[in-house]
């Protein structure tokens, strides 16, 4: 997983992002804090988990169908994005 | 965009069969149906026109990355693709 | 579904857009259209359903839920639309 | 947001499941993990935070518009609720 480790700084820098989101909900939570403001953070933190997904899909492509030199491989990674996206983009 | 001929029969059925459920829910707002049915109706062709994007992505996967020779081609329609899911898939 | 009613021309107008891009998907598939510009398609007819899901919802959380007299419907309708959100906000 | 209080302990279960699950796509990410798993957590992570949006909302519902007594503040709250799926639930 090259890609992982190329893009590690920038990765790193978004989970934890998620990270403080969700510590910070928690946070919220314990706080009793008003509910439609809880709303809007999980909210947030769903934007942010999806783009934390957005980014290592790029990297994932990039790396094991577009540099991929053999066609089946590429075709096998390529078929199980596929199936990843049929749940998630739902 | 070959893979849409040999596809098509199935894309022109599932898109066929989306137009069929819009069609029906364009009847059910004409005859005041109840609305609990007509959300439900509306979640199912949100459903049915996911199963048609993955269904065309799958195909254009195949085709315009997994079979394409040139790797800069394959970096461009690939890199579009992540693009489409930032919206699509939020 | 007095709401429906009331809002009968706006969600008609809606649902019939969404029908048109639809129609207009089924013509590209048939015609070979850029499948880049197909999954553009599709994405903006997901859309174009998801707002009419929040005009729908949002007559039903109006009218029976907001209006209703009796606190135990209220209840049984909100709960009904969570149920239905749980699948479709995935 | 007496709701938050009586759910306290299965709102603050469920936001430290996803907190661990963050932590453990941290550790896959500096662990070079093999990103087709590290695809498959964040989309899991997406997955637990729409389960805390639900049970949050459907607390917020129950409290701030079912038991909401002045019919003027349902209206403020529920149309609050709409707005937050517009961008949420796309």
């Amino acid at each position: 997983m090259a890609h992982v480790n190329r893009d590690k700084k920038k990765l790193l820098t978004r989970v934890r992002r998620v990270a403080g989101q969700v510590a910070a909900l928690e946070h919220a939570l314990e706080a009793d804090a008003d509910c439609a403001d809880v709303l809007i953070q999980i909210a947030a933190a769903k934007g942010a988990i999806h783009g934390l997904m957005m980014e290592v899909l790029s990297g994932h492509l990039a790396e094991h169908v577009v540099a991929e030199a053999s066609p089946t491989k590429r075709a096998r990674e390529a078929q199980a994005i596929v199936e990843l996206l049929k749940g998630y983009a739902k």
